[in-house]
């Protein structure tokens, strides 16, 4: 028997292999998600905790599981009122965002300083992001704090409008303490995904209030024993972010100008601003490879990795097309169709509550 | 739209949904394999098998087969002298292509018209590919089998020349009978892969007599049941042919010019002529996103669905680096390698018998 | 470089390594389904089809399928009255299955002779199992081929009831004629599950008329393509039937005595008669591990492959508890439930229309 | 119920359920390992760390992975001399162990009070097993630390002695030092496997010194990121140990005993003493199913979790047998193996260095 274990090299490609010595795989998964015209998309997560609060896990770890989910940004928000763990802990609040730095420079992972100020209902959990000092954000005030964070900068999000805990019916709402802090240009953005669960008011209340749209995972355990178990998943929830350029204040810039959509699972939510460019430049519809007396037949290709699930198609074409993630489909249609557009609807891009983008399919000219 | 979450769509996702009915999941994967300059790349498979000679499947899925995997071309291939089934069939050595073509014109498949002469060693078993008609091949004189191939237009392949039950020791050899269809320009290419084999030797026999490099999968049964079962592989066997074009007639151009690469697991062979633009067009190197006095950190992406292992990288530099599928490394080098390349290996591109590709990776300027 | 490919002993795993020279993988997979007091538990599907009528795949793939995915028995049941193929084929309607029966003696695989009388609705499709002779069947008058399969001692099955295509609203109904069948003697089973589908009204339809529920995948492709792909299905639709032994006669025997559950994914379906006792022979609950004043702490195992969702769960215990397959769940209740039983719903295993099986779980004493 | 498949039940069943919050997957995976004559057999994991020492998880983490995982046993080993968090933490050596014994007692997982002694080669790494208080073994003095563990009755075991980083060539070796101890009666154990790596020559170390056999994760990040994305391995390296009952008390005795086989991957190694029952106990051979004048036709099928590839046939019987973990084979055999055995070498349960169990098949009678 050999010495060494004789493992495929499709094993070795698992393992981490160069000198940095990275304590989870060592490259990073590209994400497929296009640009829009004028903005780069960058992947990013704005909630997320440690051992310095209640979750369990080293800070460092948060930027390897970015770094190999193919993130651009994250967000390390532990909790400033929640922290079962402190008595075996030393530092203060800003502790677990300065032991990610170094690995966040490493990995080229835009890391953002944030916190969870974290309330009963109203207001419930507010994470502030960007800011400059967590320890200015204990106040028992909770005007006070998030003054303090408007102050530093901050970007403030409202999180988990409808989780259960906080919200019995599950239904999200704006509370006077919240229309408030939207009168005084405080609250910035509001989760529509949060760990496992949506809330699918929150597209209009952004809308309404323009604030920006927001997704996130909220993990405490490892990323891999939260999400990857289940295997139909690609991602955590995440926030896109169309930036002018990558980094953190391109990344703060796009979230005050509610430049965002969220990405979790096969499901798309955004304002049809944004989504509508993402979809088109996610999608190539090939010339007619055949055509006979009635019918053309053409292919319509997926080149992100995100599938789409076209929908309600007209007639005379097929009524659904379903486009997996890096895949095509052929389409059989009605021969009119080589010059007049194929109306569909995107079921998996919601752009309001009950509502869903409108596309248009055109197949080029030989 | 449920409050909960609509996992069903994942599960839609996965079944044919197109007015096309067809009988296998209805899209067709992306392999992102890129061109390399002055031609595209085209996935193939030229060897196959139908239940018209000992496969086990109808004609019609090989066509959807090839779909679903993301090919550009295949040849149907059933033997003729070995038709254990014929008992229970109807028709001639011509029937099994006949009744894929109508499925490969409506789902963009080039299909290939071919034939597997099939007889004991030497010369083992010989496939004729790009044939008008199969008939015209079952003289028992197989000189006169490969003559008429030839008139017809032929691409004459030598399969699987290591295979143990033709070849006891494994290795493969040119015979006399052989080098005489070689000699006459008879002879064109020779498998490297088939099946879940590989013959090291063939691509210094390619680069001897000029012939082409080629890889299939040799199915007899569903490639499901034989290929995807084993989770680690992407792909079946394939030849990768570069080509002036998508069509049957370029194919054949480049096939009879020797422009094809081989890929089956995470293994590429190949000449280097052709094998290194490939690896260079699925490689993107980054700027340095950091430095200090002593280093530069930067990125490598692979671009393509190959993955790549660099090995005996240079001194200062990482020795070994795994780039997987889709995917981005890490890299932190001594500062001079912002100005001169870093060299490599390529362990899993072959390019000769116990030769790998050298590769120079080179860090952008700011 | 080594010639033979370094692969993983895990890879040969994978591979047919008999003599026999399976074409499939050469494994029979382990189905975890516990007997019932007085019968063994046979895992059967009775409704496949080959290149014979519209199937795409050669018999004796059915077999090797059928031997891997951990099967008892089957029926191929190829359509009398369509046959696409036709005109390539030689044999008559008996042909698929003496094909398919020197594999099946080989594999230990228990081989039904069967057909499928292929009519518009009512009465739609009608399996004959059992028969002897699949030509006697194809008078055009329905009746007379149903009355020359009972002749031959046949087991008649309704098959799809609520399939689109022939019940537009997708609800399974008993017409006249079947009602006619039914009097005669001559309706013995009715499908619940077939391919993707399922109809919950079927499960009160048996009960009513004394039937046996059926589940099948009439599969026309191979089996990986159709299920395999979806990696969260355990198994394609079976019929789990209740027998005295392994054998083609005691599987007839128990089907006309209406002893069957089904299965598909996750869910099972059946009169309580057989899925209460299926249901405790999978469970094995644990004595207390652990207590203090006010709560027990035990485990609950599940030796089957089927996963449980227990819910409804009493005062004072978890209201759901979710038990996969092998595996086990630790459970901690009120100090009482050491001397009371717990009452639990079982939300996946279905005794009728809306309804689910009640389950009770005992801890056992010390 | 919805008529359409509720497809949503298998993705609740990936999720903690219960009422104890599990911050994991709330169930425990089983793991089919026989027991033996006399004994049961515990699956164990020695070697584990936490934030407490350079992991990078919460300690309450590796109890909730040992649940999920299978398995009945852990100890957390974090090092003595090297805690590189050390300024962000309180607590002393002992703290990690406290931390977790709540989650342990509630998860009916043994936890076994452990430190790691962490020293430069002679004598490397070594682990104390079963301490009362590890604060006692911090002399810089190794010896006296060993003196220190062996009065609180600890199990002295000899970590990884191949590891690259403290033995340049790979090959475990026993130091003077290494011999004092033994001589001593103060080391019990050596690693066999351990984290990704294994090392042949240690199974020949623990037989002529008696010692017992190990095999532990050394896990530093969560496990699911150090051994779950490769989907091929069924579990982390994991110590069986054959004891008299599930306790902590007992599996220390059958440690001091000796009584204990490795697995990790595929792989087995330990005495034949102790793995040939392991193997017997797996394995099931039915009747003849099938016979001819020459030859009978029989099924072995596997009942554990452990793969088994039997080499070096018998004349007359398939020469290879790969029977998978949960899976059965069938057997075609010369008619005289109805009364004779068949002799095999079982590949994958290791003995002794470059040796291999023995075994025989016998397929009973009618």
């Amino acid at each position: 028997m050999d010495r060494a274990m004789k493992l495929k090299i499709t094993y070795l490609l698992l393992l981490a292999v160069s000198f940095l010595s990275l304590p989870l795989a060592g490259q990073k998964k590209t994400l497929n998600i296009p640009d829009i015209p004028g903005y780069i998309t960058l992947k990013c997560d704005f909630h997320i905790h440690t051992v310095f609060s209640d979750g369990r896990v080293w800070p460092t770890i948060r930027v390897y599981e970015a770094y190999r989910d193919g993130l651009d940004a994250i967000a390390i928000t532990d909790h400033i009122e929640y922290q079962p763990h402190k008595d075996y802990l030393q530092g203060d609040l800003n502790t677990s965002w300065e032991i990610a730095k170094k690995a966040a420079s490493d990995m080229n992972i835009l890391l953002i300083h944030g916190a969870e100020i974290t309330r009963k209902m109203p207001p419930g959990h507010i994470n502030a992001l960007f800011i400059q000092d967590a320890e200015e954000l204990k106040d028992p005030d909770f005007m006070k704090d998030i003054e303090a964070a408007v102050k530093q900068g901050a970007f403030i999000q409202y999180n988990h409008p409808g989780w259960k805990s906080q919200e019995p019916d599950g239904i999200p709402k704006l509370y006077p303490l919240h229309k408030e802090l939207i009168a005084k240009g405080w609250l910035h953005g509001i989760e529509y995904f949060n760990h496992f669960e949506y809330y699918p008011e929150v597209l209009d209340m952004c809308m309404e209030y323009n604030l920006a749209v927001m997704g996130n995972c909220d993990a405490h355990d490892a990323i891999s024993d939260t999400y990857n178990g289940m295997a139909i998943i690609k991602s955590r929830p995440v926030t896109l972010v169309f930036a002018k350029e990558r980094s953190i204040e391109s990344i703060r810039e796009a979230l005050f100008a509610g430049r965002t959509a969220v990405w979790y699972e096969d499901q798309i939510a955004g304002f049809s601003e944004y989504t509508a460019p993402l979809f088109y430049n996610s999608i190539e519809t090939g010339k007619p490879f055949k055509s006979d007396e009635k019918n053309i037949w053409f292919e319509i290709t997926n080149k992100s990795d995100i599938p789409f699930q076209l929908i309600n198609g007209p007639d005379g074409a097929p009524k659904q097309l379903t486009i997996p993630a890096a895949a095509s489909v052929v389409v059989k249609a009605q021969k009119r169709y080589a010059d007049e557009p194929l109306g569909y609807e995107v079921k998996n891009i919601i752009t309001g509550n009950g509502k869903i983008l409108k596309a248009e399919i055109r197949v080029p000219k030989e």
